[in-house]
């Protein structure tokens, strides 16, 4: 089940990078790598940190084509994504809970703190856009977006703590998606903000 | 033989790497960086994802003291460079085609499945110059420029695909470089570029 | 000794970490992030070069908890720390030749050659703000300031050149410190500068 909904989100993260790749006028293989390095880059990001190989990518190289077709798709039929737009931004709130909560439970498996858990699913949840704007050249749009990474650590820590109160897995990851989902659509929704730190005199 | 190509293409992809440096004012030390993470950074990046250490430099620290004295020297020299623009050219298509023979035949080695074989050469040979971009806080030219990676991955097909065929793997690697030097400098030649996706929506 | 003055640089590179978040109107959590990448950052790529696992940050998750705290304090009393930018900038340097020091032994701990050694204290005093800037979207400052790779490359050679004559541990850590220190203070006072490479022909 977990697993489906992993292939929804790399597919829809895949298909929302492409237009950012688009954005730069990147070509068809600045679009694949860009699709590949959102879908995918959060978990090797995470794994790089946490020394856990191989990579998911490297055990089914079909998570590479299934992003790049999806990235292709996503250039081709451009206009009809923007008029979708909402589909996307829901589809990526599901892939940042389902990759948040993948991102807990290997780093359950591997038996690092609890504090390093709840890391681990933020950074599985949003590392990859981090390097998509980092490559596209932009300000991360997660250090000042609506609710996003925080989103995330709700995420995981409401799956933390009801395994912890005794609940199975799967209750747990049915309440966190449902929590966190809620929170990130909330945001979208109401343009919920962490409160922003601006400074703008000159240090160095 | 490759191992000789492998050091002139290093010290090229350092020389031209220099220059980059050279547009942001960077002092000798960036120059020295800027050139290391360009000509040995493709290899790092394949051996961090494919968890293959210890890493080339560390074993052969002369490769760091040949491309920063290449870099510098690419500093001093810049103005006789500019006009040996096309020499350098050159070296950068047979830089791409050694690296990603080298990134395919190490993943060979680590058993790694045939399309990531061919993607360990694509890093390989690709993603230095993307590292120095971000470096230099521009849009990775790989992503927009003529037929870069695709070089890349025509190249490393070819190679597997002679191979396979039952050929030694010397004349695979021979045939594989002709083929993809050709390709590349053709496209120099021609300003030969894969289809753009150009998309200039607000989406977020 | 050197632990305390280590938690005393993470402590100071996450505070000022935080006001160069604050330039890009970051949010509270882009606050925290920047700050663990700019005080942990270096550590951390160094441990992914060399293969050295765990993390310091996963085997002390108390890092996270005191550099997520200092930033925000950071964020908070921003208008004090303007007015203690010496302080900063000396505890920052104080950070530069500790990280160094640090990185210095943990490549003898893994046996690399000498060459090796002096890089991983670089990396290690310098990959955090490098890491920092990309994501703020800057040019590296590391790359176009004062001196400051080059007094992490004369912390580490100091201090591996006196542990060569054959002083205690104790004796090359206090000189190469007093040394690395003394130098870049002295290049923050006299605006001392490696010499630039400027290179403005056009080339791609």
């Amino acid at each position: 089940m977990l697993h489906i909904l992993y292939i929804i989100a790399i597919t829809a993260e895949a298909m929302t990078a492409a237009l950012s790749a688009g954005r730069r006028d990147m070509d068809w293989v600045g679009v694949c790598i860009i699709a590949w390095v959102t879908a995918l880059g959060g978990g090797t990001v995470r794994n790089i940190l946490f020394n856990h190989y191989p990579m998911s990518w490297v055990e089914h190289p079909e998570y590479l084509l299934i992003t790049a077709g999806a990235a292709i798709l996503a250039a081709i039929i451009a206009s009809i994504m923007t008029k979708l737009k909402k589909l996307f931004l829901y589809l990526d709130a599901l892939g940042l809970v389902v990759f948040t909560i993948i991102g807990c439970q290997i780093a359950q498996q591997i038996n690092l703190p609890v504090f390093i858990i709840m890391l681990s699913g933020m950074i599985t949840g949003c590392a990859g856009g981090v390097l998509r704007d980092v490559l596209c050249n932009d300000v991360p749009l997660l250090f000042h977006k609506e609710i996003y990474a925080s989103a995330s650590i709700v995420t995981g820590a409401v799956y933390l703590g009801i395994e912890y109160l005794g609940a199975s897995s799967g209750i747990a990851i049915i309440v966190a998606c449902v929590i966190g989902l809620a929170l990130r659509l909330l945001s979208i929704r109401y343009k919920w903000q962490m409160p922003k730190f601006v400074y703008h005199e000159e240090w160095h």
